[in-house]
């Protein structure tokens, strides 16, 4: 008979298992390295944890995260400007963009793309209270800044269809080469693109 | 200003990436995807990490960890031969030894190895313990499974010395190349060890 885990720490591991990035191996590294943890900063992990979902909520106005019940930080603040709204999937992608700040209009979160295969239509997006924000905002430019996958592609075709007699001006972001990146390790599509979209000097 | 965290986000992360192998960049993906999860899922992985402590305890005979202050697994099984004790540095090891049940004995956890920079002393080892297990239980064989750095040289050295007079058999795990290996991708230190270690065919 060799040596199991005590249950708790199966329970535990195979929990965190289900996060992103994370092994078997690292789960159980994870949960050997709690075990070390004080009594105290266990109990903080644990309520943090279990209270996540009533102390972050979503922006009444955007769908960004927000802290209970409140609007985000981007609708809240008054110097943004609400005629520029920049059309994200998810939330988290908000914090990239906002990570150096250049940004000063507001977001709206369409809570993923379309695809077909994971069972996600226009019903499951926030597409009607982006039409309402529209209209009540006096939005002048949609900027859609949607993944360059299929689903992300068809997304921004769709939104571009739908607000096209709006008279917003839509826009999408950018491709081609990352900056500071070396053409020897692009991949040959975004080169293609790069080559496609390349500007004078 | 540019948009931060809610603060049950940034609390979250915060103490995830104190967790090995985990930087700013993975607690944060957790903890985005725990926002995805259902309440009652958040809710037994907070219950279970505020309970670890309680539920998992440590064996009050060799050490390794246990269920609720029961004998671990391996110490409980009337099958393990009492006489032949493989010393480890954490229960975590165990484990790994355990994988395919090859080894037969027992185990005793010293709680980590010999290392005056981290201010690890003989006191902090539980070698007294082990000396009380070596006379009540007839151990014939200890099988140091130490660490091959300096810390773990020196706390088997530590240990060969305190169990000389005993009339236990000291011995520990060979050092060479892992099964499978390719020279080539060994370190030369490894490489040095196996030379010297070099058995008959």
């Amino acid at each position: 008979m060799s040596a199991k885990y005590p249950k708790a720490l199966t329970d535990i591991t195979d929990i965190l298992k289900t996060l992103p990035g994370v092994g078997k191996r690292s789960a159980e590294r994870m949960a050997f390295s709690m075990l070390k943890w004080q009594e105290e900063k266990l109990k903080t992990l644990g309520d943090t944890i279990k209270t996540l979902k009533e102390k972050i909520t979503f922006c009444p106005e955007c769908g960004n995260l927000a802290s209970e019940g409140k609007l985000c930080d981007v609708c809240a603040a008054p110097a943004r400007d609400k005629s520029l709204v920049c059309v994200v999937e998810e939330s988290a992608q908000i914090f990239s963009i906002e990570e150096n700040g250049f940004f000063k209009g507001v977001y709206h979160v369409l809570g993923g793309k379309l695809s077909p295969l994971e069972g996600k239509g226009i019903e499951d997006l926030s597409i009607d209270r982006l039409k309402r924000r529209v209209e009540s905002l006096g939005v002048k430019e949609l900027i859609l800044a949607l993944s360059s996958d299929v689903e992300g592609q068809a997304t921004a075709v769709y939104l571009a269809e739908t607000f096209r007699d709006s008279g917003v001006k839509i826009t999408r972001l950018a491709q081609g080469l990352p900056a500071g990146s070396d053409i020897s390790y692009a991949d040959s599509a975004t080169i293609a693109i790069a080559f496609n979209g390349r500007t004078a000097l």
